[in-house]
């Protein structure tokens, strides 16, 4: 049962079940009866991530190129120069699975299901990719799990993107968002724009937006004015439409 | 803000923020930044919820005995009969990936990594599990996904033991825990005994110490006195224990 205190001022004060501090009647929140409906919620939830949680680690599989006994791979990853098409410098071919690489991107399977060059040489060569990012991107087919830093997340997020593994683009955009700051907001945007991460662009987009003021003093804008205006119209479209809107609704609000 | 009301009586009321209903003061519960507190946590793990869910999906497996495309399997699982060691009649091999059986089943790896007979024919051969358990078997070890009822859980608890899947075992213990009912519990008792179910196995006990008096007029009582005695031994000796304890309690709390 809540507590009731009479005060000196002789006003009830209750006793919070929840954190036990005392309050008056005009800080109240719920009754009991939805405080402990809430806390069994809570508990119900907690146990549900639990059941997920011990189901993932069922689910996730240990990274052959990690483990020291043999894991029944099938195939070979290579990094390789873009231009000269050998094997980068000290690299070695990551092995992996044909069955996880297929069931995780439905570029590796079509690659492996038909007769291309991959599927009977048993090796896919990559370019444009670090060894470091090749390891860590098998390793996340295989965990979902990634250890992030700027340069790792934009390397995976350029890899999933080619290979069509949406779970680990949304991975690494929401690791980009959360580092978005309006110092780099113009980079990512372009970034965004050329390897299709949309939720990092309309995030990008829109700190930009809210800038508008410092845009054309910054080097990168002077740098895609030359490289690619198209970028920076588009730019303009959305803050025309923008200033549009909100003047639509002020209209509204003041009409109405 | 809560609102709070004069009653004709005077005394103040106020109204939850959650039900909207009315309580007095003796009712309360949360104070309001209580309240905002747990539905911020709440509104956070149904989001870390989602997250997981999807992890899953990413991880989980299309099954190759479902899919109609290739799927690289390396492994043919076959029931037979386990006297003459033919195949089941109406049965087929139940295709699937080495990688994957020994990511699961501690006893799969040590069968494929060896150079048992398993690893050179490419074929497993399992008794004593019927052609429709075996598929449901292999189907979980893709998705940790089961359709079960009673004899189902029963026939992928006995595999799950077997093989040593214990996420498997876990999921239907738990799904015949819930099943548990007085009139089969000296069975599930005696099944749970047999397969190393030990959640299972307390469960069952502890239903049939519940109704100890009602105990030896059972059927499978009388079978249990003739083929395995022992285990209604255990059963005694758990009622005995409980006893002591209870009466051990009782004086203490009389006591102190």
């Amino acid at each position: 049962m809540a507590l009731m205190m009479s005060t000196d001022g002789g006003e009830e004060m209750m006793k919070c079940v929840s954190c036990k501090e005392e309050y008056e009647a005009e800080d109240a929140g719920t009754c009991r009866e939805c405080y402990e409906e809430a806390s069994e919620t809570e508990e119900e939830l907690k146990r549900e991530i639990e059941e997920l949680k011990s189901k993932i680690n069922f689910l996730r599989f240990w990274t052959p190129h990690r483990s020291t006994t043999p894991c029944f791979t099938d195939v070979l990853l290579l990094p390789v120069d873009a231009d000269s098409g050998k094997p980068l410098p000290n690299s070695v071919p990551v092995p992996a699975n044909k069955a996880v690489l297929a069931s995780r991107s439905p570029v590796f399977k079509a690659m492996l299901e038909t007769e291309m060059e991959e599927s009977l040489s048993g090796t896919i060569r990559l370019s444009d990719v670090s060894y470091d990012a090749l390891r860590a991107f098998v390793n996340y087919l295989y965990t979902a799990e990634a250890c992030l830093d700027d340069d790792m997340a934009c390397n995976l997020l350029i890899l999933a993107d080619k290979y069509e593994v949406k779970h680990l683009k949304t991975y690494c955009e929401k690791f980009l968002i959360s580092k978005l700051i309006w110092e780099s907001s113009l980079i990512s945007y372009s970034f965004a724009h050329q390897h299709n991460a949309h939720n990092l662009l309309d995030a990008a987009l829109s700190l930009i937006l809210d800038n508008m003021d410092k845009l054309s003093k910054r080097e990168e804008y002077m740098e895609l004015v030359e490289k690619d205006p198209r970028l920076l119209v588009e730019i303009y479209e959305a803050y025309l439409s923008k200033q549009t809107n909100t003047a639509a609704a002020a209209t509204t609000t003041s009409g109405g």
